[in-house]
């Protein structure tokens, strides 16, 4: 690699070596010389642009959470017009695609910084900012798929409950579980669980819930 | 600590040590002489019951699978009489109770665990004795709530949507949210996951999307 690259590229070229590493060994796998020769670039290269190994890891977790939420956006649209993807369909296929290839390969790299980011406010700060999106986008997804649906509590929940099986069938593909392969499969699953009405007794259960 | 503890009950002793250091700081905070410290033990000790870092991760990690196991055995019961909660109440208390307590440092210690055991068959092994169990208790809260449903196809579905909702949920709480916060809510949020039936629409759904 020559000079020529402007920093921020470079800098995108490191957090990609470093999420590399992350996926490969873990946090404790990542050190600034490892990342230049991951990256193929002249040793010190990534001390220079990251000082510190927090601020290597941080810079990681960044660009994590900004393909993740790109990615996310992306596939949720609901303005394809009628020959595209719904956003149902659009969240089963990038689910279903974060167990292979590069995407993997992020999804293991993210998963190896969610216990850290507990203990560290700097890296949570690079994911809160997606939870809430994340949040947002499978709101989307539901009120696509229940138009009909009209109780924003109702939505708030289903958009919820959707969102948390969703981040345990990614840990478990980043795991390795392959117990859910398709697109189509997932796509009804989905469908399912956020067509599931809340029964009565439910809707009792959550009334009687004291704040 | 005296020396009159039976070698299991050492054992076990610095495993909970060890876990409370898994919890806190990560696989880097566990070493024999914190473990050690941590116990009140003689320095040395642990270094006696497990020679290397990696057989103290390992027995760390059946220690947690041993107790997640027995929790969710107990939990599940569904011979608890008429006045005994039934199995779907006994997992939701469960769930809520594992993002509190000595429950919330076990989780978060499992949590810190299961991207390493991706690269570790010790590691793996310790946990996936648990994967298969875990699946059939999630599925006896199925049939327990769905006694009508006889397509085993269809029963297992559910079994795997349930796990891996609550599978999301754990990680959630064991990373400090706390979103859904009581039984109740949790008891009927299950109720609604596995009454969905993924009806026509969904076996059609299946068939529609294209590849």
């Amino acid at each position: 690699m020559g000079g020529k690259q402007n920093p921020e590229q470079r800098r995108r070229e490191l957090c990609d070596a470093a999420i590399a590493l992350l996926a490969r060994e873990g946090i404790k796998g990542v050190t600034h010389l490892k990342v230049d020769r991951k990256a193929g670039v002249a040793d010190g290269t990534t001390s220079f642009y990251f000082r510190t190994s927090s601020a290597l890891i941080r810079a990681a977790a960044n660009r994590i959470a900004d393909l993740d939420l790109a990615d996310l956006t992306a596939a949720t649209r609901s303005d394809n017009g009628d020959d595209g993807p719904s956003p149902a369909v659009g969240l089963a296929r990038l689910v279903i695609r974060s167990g292979t290839g590069a995407r993997l390969v992020r999804s293991k790299a993210r998963y190896e910084l969610v216990m850290p980011s507990s203990r560290d406010a700097g890296l949570a700060e690079a994911f809160s900012h997606n939870q809430q999106r994340f949040f947002e986008l499978h709101r989307n997804v539901v009120v696509a798929l229940c138009p009909s649906d009209t109780d924003p509590g109702l939505i708030d929940e289903k958009s919820y409950v959707l969102l948390t099986f969703i981040s345990g069938l990614m840990l478990a593909l980043a795991r390795g579980d392959r117990t859910i392969n398709s697109d189509e499969e997932l796509h009804g699953i989905i469908t399912a669980i956020v067509a599931a009405a809340p029964a009565a007794s439910h809707r009792e259960g959550v009334a009687a819930v004291d704040r």
